[in-house]
């Protein structure tokens, strides 16, 4: 296991990491997820390594120098869900993410540490902190590595220019002047000035964090104190397909699309906190929505050719919305806030996957509450207009703010940047919306009759998957974040964007590339021609 | 010419597009900046075409499939700087732009229209609005057009997704309901409703825009209506050199760099509004900032091997701040409020060039007031160190935001993101700064002494010169736009990155690609992973 675990001092946790590389970022977001549900008690995380030189590109650059494409640009975005993940535990549930480099920490490892709240590098001598890609790889820091430099460190540019083409990074002193990490110690006071920084860290644990714990109330507190497990994802692969309790995966090859289902919950839910408690893992909402992020995953790196993923659902809505309603009644409490953060970032990464998505309305869905965000990601809606069957949709509490976008609004709000009153009205809406009611409310895409229903689909499912997919990515990644942009929409749209481009150029990748040379005699060769 | 011209009705102006292709992106820019200059009257522009089916993409997929990678992204560039710049007209100086179409306006020919403030559409039974590069090329509507479809018009994202995946686009009344023009009228009364729209806009002419017009200032009235010609830019080549009056471009082009210098101006400035009406473009800032730009665009598309440029200025500090005094003094004075508008649009076609920027501060040098500018849009700034000689930078007022880069705050609010207290202090600093105290405010990234001077400046061209061209093109589009989003930095520093990603793809320009197949009886064959 390259992450190593080592709780020390009382609400204080140290991630070692065994070597930056592919696996440890796995690795990394599993360890940062079972944090959050294992030990909530956890104040303050130290990101830090076993052995000096360790936050090192090393492998990095192997795996980058060998691997395709697809699969270096599927890392980058991976990689960097992960830091926003570590920057979203540390706005919303309060924990302090500490950096201590106590080596050197060049490109990636640089780039996990400012994702962090705080860094401090070991002055001794040698340690520097560096963002090599440029000088010696011919890529971009791109996984945020820029995009945090100049807009969350608000780096001077010209600061940030000189430090992003120095092969060898800048030391303690300078790299403190130019406020590229917090402060610098030497190696004999490393140790205990991250301890203090822990400690204060975890002396801040009651003051305000957006939504705040309740402490007030002690059985909150206690239950606090006991996390729940998170075992691992259990799945059935098939030769097309894969089943998980809650979300069914059907891959259809020929026709380069795929249906993902996901199920409702089947029982009715629990009504209070503890009983979420001793539910666990197996709690509806965070099982299906972890069920689905493996899916979304399992689709993004192992289904290059799957080009369409139709969003289905099937259940009963009442079920679904009345775990909404427990959601809003339970709120403060720290696993039911830790499930909906949870299931944002799900709704996050599907936003933010490199295929089409069309949602599926049709009887037996259950688009309601936090479903309702499934087709609201959807490139499009199809819902069924059926004179004698059911098809409905319904609104819930979670809609309207608790599982944001990366622009930072809702997707409600993203749809309806024109008509913002249309997002009140769609939430006031008494009831359920049918098909009707639901394109009157500028919910669907189209609704098709029952006599056309198979034929429409079945040309749309045909001609999203004939379009060039470089395109349709392109096009996707500029319509799907209308609106406000934040830092990560900017990492995600913009610098992804010129990693896609970049990764595939000769000058990093041909035969004289410098991604390919690096390490070899041989130097890199560019075609200077600039664009 | 492409672009004809017809003054129609008392203060309207139509522009007629012969065909929409690549030449006729360049006469309209020109044209545009001759309605500001020449025409300052006119209070709206109808952008039409002489005959229908001509806002069509048909030249523009010619050109795009035969030019080059890097013609092909510097074209949508500088097409999309022309939108903007009627975006900026528009938004500063208050005229309407009309598009009327009355033919069928497909890819660049809807991308200009919905650059316009309005859009009519003829309904004829077959003219359409369409964007069919994703589904017919391949490659995006990338100069702006899916940012503006969703930030600019606000189109739902599921409707803006059907728009630009179907080829035949759609007609007046389904258009009109998706917002994708404002009205549409049967041929009948076409010219008439546009005539109508015209008037209306017209009689706004005395409503506020930013800033106004004085209009209770008659002999500014009256100067108004006659604005002032704009002959063509001027200059000399050399083989390796370009000289204008004003400016001079020096290509090294063994070492890939350049030397651009701008001279301040030689005499002193005029001090009231009517004398620099009677200068015309011979007023130095006018003159100077043009030929700045077309050395700019020269070094874009002729001089691709540059990749490193030393920004240099020459002449009287005193007299460059002199004029700045004059603009302060005559800043309601339409004429002074063009060419203020101008130099800013100069400025940001500095930002969004695709090579790297070095400024150079010198003896003789006049980096002040408005050539600040210059200096603070460089990636980094050298300002030597001189015990005995002379050197010094400068503010003025047109430091503190007449001259906005394109995410809407300035230079110098760009670069003190993290001490935002360093703007005012340096607006206010008392004198001009010489190099210690220019880099004590944060204006400059290294001042070696002049022993070092000479080696330090060859190593830094030296190095800069040796990186990977695509690696320094993303790196200096993430670095330089750090802080607030527009609509305008999301257009160029995102989907700029997904053109340059797309357009060299072998799903588009490939043997069997989108692009390079259009026309022609073979259809696309795709390499369907996706990414």
């Amino acid at each position: 296991m390259d992450v190593q675990e080592d709780e020390t001092l009382a609400t204080g946790y140290k991630l070692k990491l065994n070597s930056y590389d592919l696996g440890v970022d796995f690795e990394l977001a599993d360890a940062i997820r079972r944090i959050r549900f294992e030990h909530p008690e956890v104040r303050a995380v130290v990101v830090t390594s076993l052995k000096p030189r360790i936050f090192c590109a090393g492998a990095n650059i192997y795996m980058l120098g060998t691997s395709s494409h697809a699969f270096k640009v599927n890392f980058c975005k991976f990689t960097n869900e992960t830091r926003c993940a570590i920057e979203d535990d540390s706005r919303h549930s309060g924990r302090r993410y500490i950096a201590a480099l106590n080596g050197t920490a060049s490109g990636g490892g640089y780039e996990l540490a400012i994702a962090c709240d705080e860094i401090y590098l070991v002055d001794d001598g040698n340690s520097a902190v560096s963002l090599p890609e440029v000088p010696l790889l011919g890529v971009l820091p791109g996984t945020g590595g820029l995009t945090r430099l100049v807009d969350k460190r608000k780096i001077r540019r010209d600061r940030a220019d000189v430090f992003s083409t120095l092969a060898e990074g800048l030391k303690g002193k300078r790299a403190k002047e130019w406020g590229l990490i917090d402060d610098t110690f030497p190696t004999s006071k490393f140790h205990q000035a991250v301890a203090e920084r822990v400690t204060h860290a975890v002396s801040l644990r009651d003051a305000a964090v957006e939504p705040t714990l309740n402490t007030n109330d002690t059985s909150q507190a206690d239950s606090v104190r006991y996390g729940i497990k998170l075992n691992p994802v259990e799945y059935a692969d098939g030769p097309d397909s894969r089943k998980y309790r809650y979300v069914s995966l059907q891959l259809h090859r020929e026709q380069r699309y795929a249906d993902l289902t996901l199920s409702g919950p089947n029982d009715d839910p629990p009504n209070d906190a503890d009983t979420i408690q001793d539910l666990g893992d197996n709690f509806w909402p965070l099982r299906a929505f972890r069920e689905f992020d493996d899916a979304l995953l399992h689709l993004r790196v192992n289904e290059p050719e799957i080009g369409l993923v139709c969003l289905r659902t099937k259940g009963d809505i009442d079920k679904v919305l009345a775990v909404d309603q427990t959601f809003a009644r339970n709120r403060d409490h720290w696993l039911v806030r830790e499930i909906i953060l949870q299931m944002a970032r799900v709704l996050r990464r599907l936003d933010l996957t490199a295929k089409s998505f069309f949602a599926i309305v049709e009887p037996g869905s259950c688009f309601a509450g936090s479903l309702l965000e499934l087709e609201l990601s959807a490139d499009r809606i199809y819902m069924l207009n059926h004179a004698d069957e059911t098809v409905e949709i319904a609104t819930s509490e979670l809609n309207a703010g608790a599982l944001p976008m990366s622009n930072g609004i809702t997707r409600l709000q993203s749809r309806f940047l024109s008509e913002p009153e249309r997002v009140a009205a769609v939430l006031s809406h008494a009831g359920r919306f049918d098909t009707a009611a639901a394109d009157e409310a500028g919910l669907v895409t189209f609704a098709p009759d029952d006599l056309d229903w198979d034929d429409e689909l079945r040309l749309a499912i045909e001609e999203r998957t004939s379009l060039s997919p470089d395109a349709l990515t392109g096009m996707e990644a500029s319509l799907r974040f209308a609106g406000p942009e934040t830092m990560d929409t900017k990492i995600y749209g913009r610098l992804t964007a010129w990693q896609n481009w970049i990764f595939q150029r000769p000058n990093a990748v041909g035969p004289q590339g410098a991604l390919t040379n690096y390490g070899k005699p041989a130097q890199a060769q560019f075609d200077y021609k600039r664009t």
